[in-house]
């Protein structure tokens, strides 16, 4: 039995910008996230960490950083996918996976199963989703962004 | 074996709001911890990894959210026992945790034994208690707050 | 099998401070980090993590804390092994361990390779390390210092 830990952190994108939010790999009503892919700060901090678990390096060792690289505007469950592929091709397969999001919005707990299906389905294991605010503290708290803490269990493949 | 992330931060009350400390399952000297319940982060984000092991939700779900909410006014202690009845009643037993507080107060080492034998009483299983600082940066760092990293195992019960 | 969390942050030297910059067991071009010891945050988050696992406390109950403290001048490879050794002769032995680093600087993934086999090799098993940046929000996306967050798995000894 082999663990990870991830983490990760995106801005929210200004009024002006546009974009949808996706999180969890799922669409949330508000303004989305920054980042070269769909700034799925679960869907990242998962990602480091079932890589971790692995030993296979980290997000940017399979999909590179910035505009030009091949995570960019990719979605995470296409990146969750791809990853769980790459663990396979190495002999990896996860057993269990848990993210807790840190931030102000969106509100998880009305849609908290559907995410948890959509993690699960592209990961191949149960991953459970938590989510809290920071009490107005901090860079989530003052709503400039969003975090996520991640760890996965991963075994060999029998 | 599942596995579960939890995490919690809260705002320490002001001078003039002469709330207790509760921390950990213990009650400490200084200024207490704003929330509904007793602000205990380190029960808290304990919580969220116990419930996502068992992908049972996380506190919101189980007490609910504010002043009128299931765990307002209520300690760490008897929330903790409450998500593993919650647990155990859905067929899964905890069997290790661990908790990082992040914040400047209080000093937990002086008291670690008693803090890590009341969380865990409450869980049923090992529990243990870490605690750093962030060297000034940040909301823990200026003493606005204090936070909680938290993790869990959980097994199906036998 | 026993988990642990462990957490860690330290503040950047300023540029009149010539320290080495010491991170994840490796020596790094810039500016230093602050710290009794050489401020690698990787390895006293993953050392907290493994004593956590083990119910054996955290860094300041191994090493002290401060300028006069058992930890001080002292490298992070030093003090993980005599963690280790320290686990050993408590009846534990680390399985698996996993550390997600959070700042500007140093790039890690060029030397990741290096730094996971410093770090494995002070352990005694699998140390993966993982890197991510907060988008310039908070003490790590300012440059003011940076953070570790590690997760540990740990047994009895056969």
């Amino acid at each position: 039995m082999l663990i990870g830990q991830g983490f990760d952190a995106h801005r929210f994108a200004g009024p002006a910008d546009r974009r949808p939010l996706w999180l969890a790999c799922l669409e949330w009503d508000g303004n989305g996230i920054e980042g070269d892919s769909d700034g799925d700060v679960a869907a990242h901090a998962l990602i480091d960490a079932l890589l971790s678990a692995a030993h296979l390096g980290d997000i940017g060792t399979l999909f590179g950083v910035g505009a030009s690289s091949a995570g960019a505007g990719r979605h995470g469950t296409d990146m969750l996918q791809e990853t769980v592929e790459y663990l396979h091709a190495h002999g990896f397969a996860p057993s269990s996976a848990s993210v807790a999001l840190v931030g102000n919005r969106p509100k998880i707990g009305p849609r908290r199963t559907e995410a948890e299906a959509a993690l699960s389905a592209a990961v191949g294991c149960q991953v459970s989703l938590t989510a809290t605010t920071t009490d107005g503290m901090g860079f989530t708290g003052r709503g400039e962004g969003i975090a996520a803490i991640a760890t996965a269990l991963v075994e060999p493949r029998g």
